[in-house]
């Protein structure tokens, strides 16, 4: 079963907007074992939706939109949608409900405006949005199934899972496509790629597909198949993964969506043990990172961002000797920082950065992109000089994966 | 003059990378003058490929690919230009000292699977890629330009400004698209319509498009205009953006791709003022916003991430007492964080934040989403209660926007 998706809006195609929508569609049509052919971005204009909805049904049986659903009059997804079937608006009294809550909750009026969000194509099945004015749409037309959903993500997203995916699923018998990823950090797409070939030749045989992701220091590998059985496609899948391993297996720290700061909190929690961080070059994207994993307070304490040289010897205890003589950015201050926060805050782990995160503040001796990083436990404190390149954002993330990995290694290493 | 961007990539169409690539190319080509008709993603798939392109050159005149030139085997998009083409593989000398540097850089020798990589379809011209080894390509076929650029979105960005663009504007003579953004918030879109329908309903006479383009507790309003004369579009847009300020300007904090922190930093700069944070809940991601800013370390000096009791007491002197009886998402909690941070780091002004990010820790007198925000100058400190919704990431943003939006206020509300 294929499927297409359109997301509609000026935004996207002036660039403003970042089409994030079509990925979440696409990762929950694909574990549903609907297969995305094309994803395909328009302009908020009659002639043009026209097309690609022409288009997309020539190739897909399902077809997925979202965008141009808002009270305003840019957005004219809804009544291009009537003009496509032929059809009129009708008033839906329980969409209407769904729009007078919207309101109620921020205790306003529903405005004129906002009633008309409640008129809906006369050929259409109204989706609930719980997040939202604009109501979802379904259209059964000539055996494709047209589904309009609003480009807010988090509107949009609530109508896929709840009530999107489960009516396809009721209407449709779905095959099986299996998606297995591997997450590598530490090793080079291709150096890896040399070190795999034969496993990789190793694939065709067993219908298995596989791509390399690179990423913010990581490589992500995904293999997928498709088929009837899912047992015997997941257990294909897996025997070819433990041949992986075998190869490269230092260099995995997870699977599927794992992240290295939602692994290193599970380690954290099954061994009852905290972490606590200094940051510098960072400012806090560490600690963020940490934290934006639910119930990361169980092992995450707090951290100390010493932005300035003052708050580094105030607060975490750095000679200021030390800090004149080998500056900010040295082995000396980062294995300091790092084993005052731990003792400061009494935390098994503590890590702590320091580092140029650019585009200024680089010297012949320290060049933009230099970053040293500092684990300490209750025995130890030992640090690394990472050497990464001009990109201040990218500097920052590739300063957060090393340091957290670092200590996912530690943690790992004792037990 | 009108253009496609078609991105290659199965990873796009199963979700499992969002497409960022599209509206970076889309905004740059924007600000050229070149109007971007359609984005369309397609799988690494040669008749696929041979189709994007087939109907992409219908449309346009110009044509921008990514993905798909990686040194690894499920990268196909050289070999199908290829054969697109009808050409062959030629050798291309400086594209291999590109690739030479590369793994020299990294002290490495160059792999035999990344020599191809200097290999390239003989009717292109090659565009040097700095950051990595797949060089961008231009090939001028039958009146259309087709340029293809690597995936990674670093690598494709430095071959876009450095070397498509400027070719792109020697090239063509290009027409000139007026695009103004104005930020606010605050405010609702619906609400905001409301106000500013008369307003809206006067651009059509001036040929100016208005969009609303909401996001994190914030609405853009964007306004597009195109013609011949720049000084004049841009004096139409302009008198429109003084109308608008006349009925909005207390929403307004910033215009084109203003932030708050960078908004917030310039207005420290400018007064030689600086701040520090207390944050409980958002963990960190305030800071990081700050120090996102090029040249932060001017303005802030530090924060402490107290997520535990613990450290909001031995930190920032919270009274156990206080906390126990009021709990940490209280105002008297976050008033006494602010004032306690600002003084221990010395600034101006900070800000201090609690509340309960969810998904878990809600209770029916403090259900997730209720954030308390403080400020602290250095004659007062006071806050303000948020009830904010049930997604963790998006109430760990709204209250950064929140906060920052705050500290801007209360930067301006002094002089």
């Amino acid at each position: 079963m294929k499927a297409e998706i359109i997301t509609i809006g000026d935004e996207l195609l002036i660039g403003q907007v970042v089409d994030t929508n079509s990925a979440f569609i696409a990762t929950k049509l694909n574990e549903a074992g609907i297969h995305v052919h094309q994803i395909t971005s328009v302009s908020d204009n009659r002639e043009h939706i026209f097309e690609a909805l022409n288009n997309a049904k020539q190739r897909a049986d399902l077809i997925f939109m979202t965008g141009g659903l808002g009270p305003t009059n840019d957005d004219i997804t809804k009544l291009t949608l009537c003009e496509y079937f032929g059809v009129g608006l009708r008033f839906d009294p329980e969409a209407y409900k769904d729009v007078e809550y919207m309101f109620k909750i921020r205790g306003r009026e529903v405005s004129e405006v906002n009633r008309k969000q409640a008129d809906l194509p006369e050929n259409c099945e109204t989706l609930h949005n719980k997040n939202g004015t604009a109501p979802g749409m379904w259209f059964d037309v000539n055996n494709k199934i047209y589904v309009s959903m609003p480009g807010v993500p988090y509107e949009m997203k609530a109508i896929l899972e709840e009530e999107v995916i489960p009516k396809l699923k009721k209407q449709f018998t779905l095959p099986t496509i299996v998606h297995r990823n591997i997450l590598t950090i530490g090793i080079g797409e291709s150096v890896l790629a040399e070190k795999i070939t034969d496993w990789e030749n190793s694939l065709a045989k067993d219908n298995i597909k596989l791509a390399y992701l690179p990423s913010i220091g990581m490589v992500r590998l995904r293999l997928s198949t498709r088929g009837d059985n899912k047992n015997i496609l997941e257990e294909k899948v897996n025997k070819k993964i433990e041949e992986l391993k075998q190869l490269v297996g230092e260099y995995i720290f997870g699977y599927e969506n794992d992240t290295l700061e939602v692994i290193v909190g599970k380690l954290l929690k099954e061994r009852n043990q905290t972490v606590s961080l200094a940051e510098s070059c960072t400012g806090g994207y560490i600690s963020h990172l940490v934290t934006v994993v639910p119930g990361s307070s169980s092992y995450y304490k707090g951290s100390v961002i010493a932005y300035s040289y003052e708050i580094k010897t105030m607060e975490l205890g750095v000679d200021k000797d030390v800090l004149n003589a080998r500056g900010a950015v040295s082995q000396e201050v980062v294995e300091k920082m790092a084993s005052s926060v731990r003792k400061k805050f009494d935390t098994d782990y503590s890590i702590a950065v320091s580092g140029i995160a650019g585009p200024d503040g680089g010297t012949p001796e320290k060049p933009v992109g230099l970053v040293w990083i500092a684990i300490a436990t209750q025995d130890k404190v030992y640090s690394k000089k990472c050497q990464f390149a001009n990109n201040r954002m990218r500097n920052i993330q590739m300063t957060a994966n090393t340091a957290l990995n670092m200590l996912r290694k530690e943690i790992l290493s004792t037990k």
